[in-house]
């Protein structure tokens, strides 16, 4: 007996730009099945590598495109792309926490919606965050590159060698603290650090119950630690032994952690971004760090990635521990990020049986 | 009026193998003060590298040594050594945590006392234990490798780039369950593990709680983490997903982690070794990563440090990140180590008003 098939022209066309293999990640698997069984009808980037700008506009422009999943590294989602789209398009769904790629004026503007994914990878940041804390102070930096170069064995041992800084007795700071900020901070709680101040957008104001999110509160509670909103951002600049940046980049945040910032910071603290690159000046952290006014830095993220080559000077500079944008790349978060990706997707254009995972209020 | 001061020649006589410099190392101050007041007789290496041997017998050979203050890196505490000591050494102290440069024996027959520092280093060796635990399943050495090697922006950002594994459920395991060991477990209960399973030397023998130095058993039952000890190695390594190794080198432990013991552990396992490097058996550990019979490595130790070059297949292997043996590197442990080094052979040697930090049962 021949099964019923819904005609496809009552699909709706999502375009996806980037492959989900669907043996690793959930959203892949999502939606080849939405696929196959003719709920959506699926247009896809092919390739292995960022998505080609004029080939998206061009499958915009062919019209009826209800849905698009993106991703975040180098695909701006603005008027120009909204305008090919046309007003067919209901939602644009990034498989990313932060959504700076992203247009949002021009999104409300015409009525489109807009799904992220801020859960999937807090676990997978936060680790990231406080692993780089304990690589800038232990200056891990420094030892993997001199046992790559070869040198270990002509640097034989000496009792100050290498030797970096310990947590212990310390003051972190997190700037943001939102979720990932909160769990970052809950990682590192077991390193017997003494205090910990914390701002959101609102210095000052006290995490309430309700927000948070991980029992970190509690847990530092239980480990004897002084937990409290600094004041300002200045108090958080001057007291801060490490100083975690898990913030959105968002206009308040751009280049916060400026001239003015570092030349409030003790020249024995450390900074960590695991939020986006342009939350740090650049310029200005490497002229701390030249100049020993603070102690070290771990970046996951920075201003103009992908394109930091070998000669960038904060790569060049000893201090300062780089990594490629990893904060989110374990297997787990991945797969969860394409899930609640695909579902926002799903659900925006509304195939039955998904839900939005995350809406962001526009 | 002048004053009184003692005669040189009542003062104990201490070699001292390594400048440790006052300012940073306590140590190295408590040594100065003794000299200056005339309460030892101190005869130094001078320079910044590891003692010249035949500088040190001749030394030795003069006569009246009675305290040898000595690091672990390339000295052999060895009979020859002691033979030229004679008879009058009363004290070796070795500013370091594991005396595997130590010919135990030797001192034993002579009547020569040895001190060690196990407790000054614990908490900056745990988190190093902790932080390559994160590095090897985040793949941190490869990140790391790539931004110096200028890759980055040829290797745009993909769903599985770089993917490593999350803590997040797993079970720990940890060989080797002293001070370092506990620490290093406490370090990780924050990062939403399920299981820990743990062995002495004696595998099956829980630990009490005078034996559990840092809480860490309550910690774990915080956290929500079960807690036990593993009944055989067998089961430690076909259970673990992160084996971390904290136990001392020993004809028992030498070699533990071999062949026989990598065939049983999970292909998607971890092992961090930040004991001793003759604790794994190199040529084995590169075979199971190759073969793709372990996920990664992280190893703060490896044998034959530290003439381990660029060339040394575990460096080149990228599964593998390696670090200088950096684990007691930090300004506040190797100044404890320095001060309980000088105090053991301070202590050792008589002057009033030192005791032993850490004697060695031999």
């Amino acid at each position: 007996m021949p099964v019923a098939i819904e005609p496809r022209a009552a699909a709706p066309k999502i375009i996806l730009t980037r492959p989900l293999d669907p043996s690793f990640l959930e959203g892949g698997a999502l939606l080849d099945e939405a696929e196959r069984k003719g709920r959506i009808e699926l247009v896809r980037w092919a390739k292995d590598k960022p998505v080609d700008r004029q080939w998206l506009l061009d499958e915009l422009r062919k019209g009826g495109t209800e849905g698009l999943v993106c991703m975040h590294n180098g695909e701006k989602i603005d008027d120009e792309l909204l305008d090919a789209a046309g007003p067919s398009l209901k939602v644009v769904a990034t498989m990313s926490a932060g959504y700076d790629h992203v247009d949002t004026a021009a999104l409300k503007k015409r009525g489109v919606r807009l799904g992220s994914t801020p859960d999937a990878l807090t676990a997978a940041t936060a680790d990231i965050g406080a692993m780089l804390v304990l690589m800038a102070s232990r200056r891990a930096g420094e030892g993997v590159r001199a046992v790559l170069d070869g040198k270990w064995p002509s640097m034989p041992w000496n009792p100050l060698l290498l030797c970096g800084q310990s947590l212990k007795g310390s003051t972190v700071g997190v700037l943001g603290f939102g979720k990932i900020g909160q769990l970052t901070l809950k990682r590192l709680l077991g390193f017997d650090v003494s205090r910990v101040l914390y701002s959101t957008s609102q210095p000052g104001v006290a995490l309430t119950p309700e927000k948070d999110y991980f029992n970190t509160l509690a847990t530092a509670e239980f480990h004897g630690v002084d937990v409290r909103p600094a004041e300002s951002y200045d108090e958080l600049a001057r007291e801060s032994d490490f100083l975690v940046l898990c913030c959105p980049l968002t206009s308040a945040t751009k280049g916060i952690v400026g001239a003015d910032f570092l030349s409030k910071m003790k020249p024995t603290a450390y900074v960590v971004n695991t939020a986006r690159g342009p939350v740090v000046d650049s310029d200005a952290l490497l002229a701390a760090l030249q100049e020993g006014r603070l102690a070290g830095a771990g970046l996951d993220v920075v201003t103009g990635e992908p394109n930091i080559g070998a000669d960038h000077p904060l790569v060049q500079e000893p201090k300062c521990v780089v990594l490629p944008h990893i904060g989110s790349a374990t297997v787990q978060a991945r797969s969860g990020m394409s899930r609640d990706a695909v579902r926002n997707c799903l659900a925006g254009v509304g195939v039955e049986g998904f839900e939005w995972a995350n809406e962001v209020s526009l």
